[in-house]
């Protein structure tokens, strides 16, 4: 399966047969890779080296290494590299206003692939968010309910990648808007304004009003940015 | 500097205090290490886990391990996660195409803020890069320079964020498109029609006309969509 590896950087060469071995679909989602002793037998390298490399993999979030039965490549990337990626973030300075932005950048352009894409089962669903957002007044419950809604836009672009990296945007921008989205629910007038725009997304979507529904969007976070900046 | 760490996931500790240390300010871009013995007394736990994490946090391209000097936190964030992201697509069967209309959405807004935001200087170099892309008939320097001109851009939003996930998707679908990109530009009336484009996209930022250089940059996709879809 594997083949004999010469130079020093041994794991790198590891995580590049792994990777080869996905490209040419020999390794696939969910499936187990072969046991440390068995690797390192057949890379012709220490377990150590291969423990090394499985290690990286896993904190990427590739495998996962279940007690006592394995390594497997892992069925759900959800959470993948966003550790790596939150650490990024702080060793750059970065301003969460910045991933903020992105954010705001993708979502201008995800709805408008919404409403040219979104399916009525979509549509219900993202209906059905609404009408829990109206008639909930608790805060914590609002912020999920808010976030879900976002969340359905997305998937409703059809587009997977979009959907993971506002994903993992959103998780990392949490830990410095949580407090903002909290006091931007808090008060009752701009709850009422967001409802009203939620409704206008909506209705701009289910219309397929590409241009509307961008226009909306864009008003959304005009609101949310006099909080946050 | 480390406290001591208890459970099984050894490794994963460790990389939760780097983590701390990096959020504490304690570590900063291009800081040295300590060595892996100090650090394995300090977390009291085998230098071999120490060494694991130490992998990890390389692979996932935070830290550089110099030959003979230790491990350092990096300086340039560049290339970073586009290893793991690339596995990720390929795991996740992503379409090529979805990773190019990632790029789309997000290059849409970019020119908006590049509209917004861009300074003197930044104009003049992007005028010099159309200057050569004219003059240009060499496929492969015009793929350089078409590249260089959207990277300018990016640069002109003034988010470092965008500009490094923008590099990453150019990466992974520059293996999908460099045919398409040169048969592009192969094409003596698509260079005309593209030319023309980068001059009213030049202007349209230049005359900080947002929604113009959204239009202008819709239509500059949809130049290059004929091609790859």
């Amino acid at each position: 399966m594997f083949n004999q590896v010469k130079n020093t950087k041994v794991y790198e060469q590891i995580v590049e047969q792994i990777k080869s071995m996905v490209e040419d679909e020999i390794l696939k989602k969910g499936d187990k890779l072969p046991s440390e002793r068995v690797m390192a037998e057949d890379l012709g390298v220490s377990r150590a080296s291969v423990r090394e490399a499985l290690r990286a993999l896993e904190v990427v979030g590739l495998i996962e290494s279940k007690q006592g039965a394995g390594n497997y490549i892992k069925e759900d990337f959800g959470g993948l590299i966003s550790e790596p990626l939150s650490i990024m973030f702080m060793l750059q300075g970065s301003d969460p206003i910045d991933i903020f932005e992105l954010r705001e950048v993708i979502e201008l352009e995800t709805v408008v692939l919404a409403a040219r894409k979104i399916t009525d089962t979509q549509l219900e669903g993202i209906k059905d968010i609404l009408n829990e957002l109206k008639e909930n007044f608790d805060e914590d419950q609002n912020v999920i309910l808010d976030k879900k809604f976002h969340y359905m836009i997305a998937e409703a672009s059809g587009n997977k990648l979009i959907i993971d990296v506002l994903e993992v945007l959103s998780q990392l921008i949490d830990n410095f808007i949580k407090d903002s989205r909290k006091n931007i629910l808090a008060d009752t007038s701009n709850k009422e304004e967001l409802d009203k725009l939620h409704d206008k997304l909506y209705d701009a979507i289910k219309n397929r009003d590409e241009s509307k529904a961008h226009y909306i969007m864009k008003e959304h976070f005009s609101l949310i940015k006099r909080y946050i900046s």
